[in-house]
């Protein structure tokens, strides 16, 4: 699953299931595109956001009369350069075209060959309102969540809606991603599977992103975290920065290791970045890091039943208009 | 000078002139480029940057045997999407192979036509010492600083490097940029004053930033920060929140109110910022919410003289030195 974006696992994980895979049989769905070798059967009846920091464009339509009823996303994110392939760029088939020069200063436009130059294509279909919905420019609020607001609100709210996570039970049964497994600890209390995260292609140290998901089922979130399980965040702690160190000669003080609240999907897991990898979702307001977590349980064993936990909540999500009607927000 | 990166505007300033130019006469350097129309003639020595999520690579090199001990630096940056134009994306030159597919998730590597896919190249030539600083990647560790570190190492060394705080003085007293001030109160014990930062126009809501700075002097940071503080930081966050409501019709929910840590300078003050707008130094290694501040020393009062906290920091920077001779970096 190596190069996709972080966000499909996330709408993955916050969906209702679009199509159940069959257990044991063939779980590959029939509508899927497998055939696309063109885009040019893609309509595109709105833009849904356009980044012009990310250099990403997401567009919602359809693959017209041949595949009738069946709404698609094509997201489309230009590629980050390659540190090592730099050289392949300077050769007479990378022409320029001169915008203008000021002193020592001159701007061009690139023409780099097309090979050299691909971008990332996602392509989600059929897509659900959620998916569509995943993907559009939203207003965003922060919530300041006491436990009660938690216990009364967040917590009945994510269990009514709650997220499919066979993909995640696929991973630690070796039912798929199998090949992707980076580290495996499979002590039942304190063991995880180490895996490149969807937006890493494996390869960029500058964006490197695994994640961490526990062998033990049930941990919702941070929320649910106590003493208890200090010898799972320490067991993860030591070993993926271990592994991370290893594998990709990075020391843990430049490895940023962080859990997020709200999480995309309800079962434990865990971040691991190059430090200076602006990654998405590392803002104050949603990144917890690990180190912090173990200190402040070892600081008060029930510090996240007790603690008031910012998250943020996007205007049009349903949990918005629960928070609103209850004026729990500022 | 459209199209520019800020960066070189930035560098353009900060920069003795390389090359006057003659007024009324030929303005034009001559070691410029100009007739640049590949980059088959660069040679990079060094990579210099290269950011995934913006999708730049910086490199530093020359010209070659042409342009004898001369250095230029090459920017190059895919271009945005054009979000009017992505219907010209999807033809049958948008050609696609397939990474691979899991339920109704896509990945493709996509190679659209050359000239709908330009990198932004911007060449800087003669490159001085400056230049090649300015975009050089520094490398950054985080620290976990216990109490112990805080006092035997950070708090010693800040008190030894400390920048002059005149500056921040002269506005308490209104001795410099009374008119920036936004709000006032004078409070000897809970009072701030509230000003735009400096990174911010003071129009753009999407880039609204404001700092509360308070009154008490000798409240380094976080750091100092006890049960003994809460009446000022409440009064910090109620009367900013209102006020930022009032003038620039931001609901609290949606005001982004937090610390540094470590801050940049040593007399506290509180950062204010629209919650979606990506600031610098918003991380979670950096950034901590008042919120939270305030419901940790609400639960522990003396929370923040007893947790470890992590900041980051420059290998560059001598601090970073002293901590790595103590042997404090994992």
């Amino acid at each position: 699953m190596a190069g996709t974006d972080q966000k499909i696992h996330d709408a993955n994980e916050t969906e209702p299931p679009v199509k159940k895979h069959k257990v044991g049989g063939d779980a590959e769905p029939q509508a899927n595109g497998d055939d696309l070798t063109d885009l040019s059967a893609f309509r595109a009846d709105r833009i849904l956001s356009c980044d012009s920091r990310n250099k990403t464009i997401v567009a919602v339509g359809s693959f017209g009369a041949a595949d009738p009823g069946q709404r698609a996303l094509v997201i489309l994110e230009k590629k980050p350069f390659d540190a090592d392939g730099f050289d392949k760029l300077c050769t007479v088939e990378s022409s320029l075209k001169k915008v203008f020069r000021n002193d020592v200063y001159g701007n061009y436009d690139c023409f780099i060959e097309r090979e050299l130059n691909a971008v990332k294509a996602t392509v989600i279909h059929p897509a659900s309102d959620k998916h569509i919905q995943k993907y559009e420019t939203q207003l965003i609020h922060i919530v300041e969540e006491t436990p009660e607001v938690y216990k009364s609100v967040t917590l009945p709210y994510l269990e009514n809606e709650q997220l499919n996570l066979q993909w995640v039970y696929n991973i630690l049964e070796h039912k798929s991603e199998v090949e992707r497994i980076v580290f495996e600890d499979e002590d039942p209390s304190v063991g995880f599977v180490l895996l490149p995260d969807l937006k890493w292609d494996g390869k960029d140290l500058k964006s490197l992103y695994l994640l961490a998901i526990v062998r033990q089922t049930g941990i919702k979130s941070l929320r649910d975290l106590t003493a208890d399980h200090l010898p799972l965040l320490q067991n993860i702690l030591t070993k993926c920065t271990n592994i991370i160190n290893e594998r990709y000669g990075l020391p843990t003080s430049r490895i940023r290791a962080f859990f997020h609240y709200q999480p995309t999907f309800y079962h434990l897991h865990i971040h691991f970045t190059y430090l200076q990898y602006d990654a998405p979702g590392i803002h104050t307001e949603r990144a917890h890091l690990l180190t912090s977590v173990i200190n402040n349980i070892q600081l008060v064993p029930n510090y996240y039943q007790t603690i008031t936990l910012p998250f943020t909540v996007r205007q049009s999500d349903k949990l918005f208009t629960v928070l609103n009607k209850k004026g729990i927000l500022a």
